[in-house]
């Protein structure tokens, strides 16, 4: 589990992230800004199918260009 | 009203999209890839306060640049 359990919670949500290539599998990436409550960005993408969620490695080379992609009006 | 009622609708959830700045209000971004359901990428900021869910102009710079922002590890 790589999500705390509250959404609305006062502090981070990822509590570990991942960092492997999944691309494909990503039905909806969302990015939240540092804030009060957490002083790092945070990216989850929700998983096709399953819908997992998952924290994402905001430094990993491959979210960047994912997410680039879909701003290209591609599919990642 | 620019989403669509059902999030899990099978069609596009942007009506109409906006492309005046609001990179400060945002408290959250969600990024939607094509997908069979929607040909093209959608964009939807959560609003900081009001809570308020509003579709990007996917083609607008200032987007890109909140976002890059965002991966950078800054508030937009």
């Amino acid at each position: 589990m790589s999500l705390t359990g509250v959404g609305a919670d006062p502090r981070c949500r990822c509590i570990e992230t991942e960092s492997r290539f999944m691309g494909k599998l990503i039905e909806k990436v969302e990015l939240f800004p540092p804030s009060p409550h957490c002083k790092d960005t945070e990216i989850i993408a929700t998983l096709k199918h399953s819908g997992d969620k998952i924290c994402l490695d905001t430094t990993a080379p491959w979210v960047k260009k994912v997410i680039d992609k879909i701003l290209a009006n591609k599919k990642p």
